[in-house]
């Protein structure tokens, strides 16, 4: 299992437009294969900051399958007019750790 | 509910002695009051570089109750000297998003 790490600025004014979208767009991760899930979350020192948490089975299932599939072109243009920056993504795989209390 | 998204580079070849501190440091979270779990990943493009997702049940049981706390004094002591550079820390609350399949 990898995960995406996805850190999205978007326009400022556009927040809202942008979570549409974005929900609008999870049907496409959640049909795409290898995908175990997405996480949205939002800035609460820059509330125009989004951080994207999505699982993947296997690196490629993102890097290969997903972005060179029409569900990518579809996500991409649902979500890039709010964009105020290109994305920065990382992957990275979990060592350590879980729930407490 | 809000995540630290805490981003730690490391100093190279001090991965593995990190990752040992951290686990050391793993029952500071687990007995702070308002914190629900850790999370370490290890960068897959830079693996000399960690993502930590600590939840905790508001801003200020991180911010004023943890950082105040001799726990936090043990943990900088326990970490710190792998650091390459100061930690990159913001946090966001979850707006979207959940298991797919």
């Amino acid at each position: 299992m990898v995960v995406e790490i996805a850190e999205i600025d978007v326009q400022a004014g556009h927040e809202a437009d942008f979570e549409s979208a974005v929900e609008r767009a999870l049907p496409l991760f959640h049909a795409a294969p290898g995908c175990h899930g997405v996480q949205v979350l939002r800035g609460v020192e820059q509330p125009s900051r989004y951080t994207l948490f999505i699982r993947w089975a296997t690196l490629e299932d993102h890097t290969v399958g997903f972005r060179g599939s029409e569900a990518f072109t579809r996500w991409r243009a649902l979500v890039s007019p709010h964009f105020a920056a290109p994305p920065r993504v990382q992957h990275a795989r979990s060592v350590l750790g879980g729930d407490a209390h």
